[in-house]
């Protein structure tokens, strides 16, 4: 039977190349860039002050030009006043200064900026100004065109998640559109002749199907779009048809028949329907009988997964398998092992390796995980505080508080 | 002038009660719940096999009911076969068993299931089975109803968001709505003769309005539905109009014109508008300008923020003020301080508290911080790989690798 490891690496070796397409900058959040962001100019693309103050002339700041009073002051003779957006079309010579705004380009010969509450303004005739000789220094609060990024840097490359920063970082840059992933459609059938819709009175022996709704939100998460395709009878004709259906997506996710029941119908319809069969079996709890393939037709490649009806394995084997699978379709790096502290003891029953639903929280220079007490594979409401998975090895025997543990955060938003 | 958590203090008291609206279950995803939610019936609402096997009579698991053979196998005849979903008409007696699948109700009378793989099908007589007395145990593989939540337990309580696995877990209790808080309207106006729209082409002195794209998509990431409402010169009259139209929104975020220079005209208009100022100027950096304050009318209040125009001023700030203001507004609990450990060296320069851009990361059990290096708060290009701030406080002096700071992570989506 596949372990964890090489049943993720043989799902990721079926993911197709990621599809593309071309978004507006501004609906780019949160998508996957799939192109190198090149610096087109310098940045910035001219000198400018970043204090609200007086350029002095390059002059003045070498000494050339005069007499320097015992005050310490040059008086300098205001000739102009440049604000972000303008350009002083006069060249500053040695004695003079012009009042310059945060923003704004330096005058020709500027060496700095002296800021305004350094330099005394001469009352009685405010086009002269006194401005310390101590403060002139050359560069001094001038931003250099380049300084930031020179033309020809690569900014971003792909493979990320657009953040806002980012968004920002390319707005600054001219760029109007990103080249990103598609994002792959999910189709997903629960099967079970026991389940009701999540709205409905369930009737004696029925359940409601909370994992669709589960399975529908854990794809929005991962980036892809969800097609909820309802409930499937444990009926060899009705199961064909969604099957049908479900494989013109990109992936499709089914729950339910795939353990060893008599109702189990959902593997041997799943070959009928032509999908080839990569394993069925992973020795891990929960989430043993995960089946695994691939549709292949002229045009189209469909991953498809058979997870357990359970709804704490099918959440299961849809963080350690499918949101990884949809990762790699997008373009993203595939997930990194993350290792945090258990906070208390734990004890692995069994022979498999556990994935033990932990709260991991990163509050004081630590990562932490906190076990969660679940009754069994059929317990979702033990869910609903935890956010990640920690993972036991029964090899390992009892973990102590403080044992360190590989841990499987649950998707938490595509940004 | 207000210290950081001053200021802070200062605009969450300011917040208004969060409004709701009650959505369906299927559209809750990220939202924040704003009730408690109790369970209505009994999780599961009948005792069910947890495996697939057969049922045991409540007197053959007691021992009643005759001869075992030294085999150690009792011999049953199966009278029924149950599957999830359906119920047997017939009460489980003495000497009998029925074929139970897993999630099927299990019988009256039965006290436990005994896997299948266990029991010894009679191949000429498969009404017949022998089951070993070593496996019947009473309780076993059997999911008694009300084992994992019993009507009126409290399940969630609000104030989170909503994630996967809770929404599953209320579709298993057949909730279809919920009441989540309304998501807040932000309003952004970028004011600054010298911007043009990041599309365009910038003239001689002119920048792009990089800030506006940013602050949109930090709105999103935040729960919040921006209004971009476009770039505004420094001109009274028209700062007078888009400051009109921002009030209409619950948050007013402006950027440019709130500091000392010729052209800061923000803070003016906004009083001459009727906003009352709450602070101008908070001791940090980046972002020591930044201006706050409230409009309040019959009926509506408006929490209006005035950023500096640096991009990193105004992200920072955005991230230390807005964001938490919006959560507060959406519900959510405030945030708590989080600590992490220096990658690297560290110098403060300067006498306010800064706020340095640093990659956060958890891979290895430790929460590090890295600090990106950038040229000065014009310096968005530097903030792409940053996800976060660390706080270094000038008292400190000069940060060594491994000492703890004070992070604020920046929103990563609202899931």
């Amino acid at each position: 039977m596949y372990t964890v490891s090489n049943a993720l690496k043989a799902v990721l070796d079926h993911v197709p190349i990621p599809g593309s397409e071309r978004v507006p900058l501004v609906e780019s959040l949160g998508r996957v860039l799939l192109e190198s962001i090149v610096v087109p100019e310098d940045v910035p693309a001219f000198s400018k002050a970043t204090m609200d103050g007086f350029a002095i002339s390059a002059d003045d700041v070498a000494g050339i030009g005069g007499y320097v009073p015992p005050s310490g002051l040059l008086r300098l003779r205001v000739v102009d006043s440049i604000v972000a957006g303008r350009i002083s079309s006069r060249r500053l010579n040695s004695q003079e200064a012009m009042q310059i705004m945060t923003g704004a380009p330096i005058p020709q010969n500027c060496a700095c900026v002296v800021p305004v509450e350094r330099v005394q303004v001469d009352v009685p005739d405010p086009e002269w100004v006194g401005v310390p000789v101590s403060q002139m220094s050359s560069g001094l609060n001038i931003l250099t065109a380049g300084a930031i990024a020179r033309r020809g840097e690569v900014l971003l490359k792909g493979g990320i998640h657009l953040r806002p920063a980012q968004i920002g970082a390319m707005a600054e840059l001219g760029i109007v559109d990103v080249l990103v992933s598609r994002r792959p459609t999910v189709s997903i059938v629960s099967t079970g002749s026991e389940l009701v819709p999540s709205g409905a009175s369930p009737g004696p022996g029925q359940i409601r199907n909370s994992i669709q709704p589960m399975l529908t939100a854990q794809s929005l998460t991962a980036g892809a779009l969800p097609q909820v395709l309802g409930i499937c009878d444990d009926d060899p004709k009705h199961l064909r048809l969604k099957i049908l259906e479900g494989l013109q997506a990109d992936v499709l996710v089914m729950t339910g028949g795939v353990s060893v029941g008599i109702r189990d119908l959902v593997p041997e319809q799943l070959l009928l329907a032509g999908v080839k069969r990569v394993f069925h079996g992973v020795w891990m709890k929960p989430g043993k009988p995960v089946w695994f393939g691939v549709f292949r037709s002229d045009s189209h490649t469909c991953l498809v997964f058979g997870l357990p009806g359970n709804p704490v394995s099918s959440l299961a084997c849809f963080e350690l398998f499918v949101r990884p699978a949809l990762g790699r379709f997008l373009g993203l790096a595939d997930p990194v092992p993350c290792t945090a502290v258990l906070s208390q003891r734990c004890q692995v029953r069994g022979d498999r390796p556990v994935y033990q639903p932990v709260v991991l929280s990163g509050g004081n220079g630590t990562l932490e995980a906190q076990p969660v007490s679940w009754t069994n594979s059929a317990d979702l409401l033990a869910m609903v505080t935890a956010n990640g998975f920690a993972c036991l090895e029964p090899e390992h025997g009892a973990y102590d508080e403080g044992d360190a543990v590989e841990v499987l955060p649950w998707g938490i938003g595509n940004w």
